[in-house]
């Protein structure tokens, strides 16, 4: 059985967008998906900076966050056919370990403890294929790079490319295609 | 560069020492070293089970784990030559996390955070080496298994066996032997 590797943030969990949400709640602002395009909420609101990543310190912000559409159910499938890790870098906020784990459980409860790893550097990964949002990941990575496309990797070329879960179910689930 | 990925629990955090001396301790007890080495503490004093137990969801105890003799030397010198990995097991206790990586930051600065791994099966490691002191890791892991002793691996075989950081020192590093 072949072993997919998965990413989390902007992959399975929409942590950008998450953010925003409640950025905008909170200091009642209203910075828009489409302005996130092209810049990073820092980059959009600057004299915010200190409060922005002070989210990225915050337990309680990994435990909230929205889960990307369809990751659920396109898992379950590849489930059936292929071998699952969730593969996420956790270590620059060590808050976040315990709220990205209890993520885990909640929404993807179908990958078991053994099968979700916390790295830094990606080429440990020991996988057929990565699924990641980070060209730098990717190129580290032993196995085949599958780019999940964000506004950060729009003019990433070398690797396939992927817009949605759909696409994935598509690339996988697809017999009459050999995905390496 | 040729890389090791090295275990934490028992081969350079000292767990069942630690947990030992916090027993007897807290507990007013009297149990041995010796007493484990062909027992597990619990296995030692069943009808303390419960309180056994309940260090191991104790994010204190982590934190406070004694280092193993030698592993901060020889893997400083290991470093010079090989890619070092820590790999340890810690989703059973998500509690743990922070400590484990807390305590890794304090006793080995020198590996940085992108050569922190938490994974709970060991197949997913791409490195040459893993020294483990569990055979089923060893086992599943795909590179070269080195098998660090510990009272309950005594009887194991099938693998290279190192009895302290003294012989992972000389299997590594004496130029005339290859490991592989």
């Amino acid at each position: 059985m072949k072993r997919i590797a998965i990413d989390m943030d902007e992959v399975i969990a929409n942590t950008s967008i998450s953010l925003l949400k409640l950025f905008n709640q909170l200091y009642d602002q209203d910075v828009t998906e489409d302005e996130l395009k092209s810049k990073n909420l820092i980059q959009v609101r600057p004299h915010f900076r200190k409060e922005i990543e002070s989210f990225y310190t915050s337990e309680t912000f990994f435990r909230g966050l929205d889960v990307i559409s369809d990751s659920q159910t396109v898992i379950l499938e590849l489930q059936e056919q292929y071998e699952i890790f969730i593969a996420t870098a956790a270590m620059e906020v060590p808050a976040s370990f315990k709220a990205k784990y209890e993520w885990l459980k909640e929404h993807f409860p179908s990958i078991p403890d053994s099968h979700i790893v916390f790295c830094g550097d990606k080429s440990i990964i020991h996988a057929d294929y990565l699924i990641d949002d980070n060209v730098n990941q990717l190129q580290l990575f032993r196995g085949k790079g599958i780019l999940y496309s964000a506004p950060h990797n729009r003019f990433a070329t070398g690797f396939t490319r992927v817009n949605n879960w759909l696409d994935v179910r598509a690339l996988f689930m697809n017999k009459a295609v050999e995905v390496m």
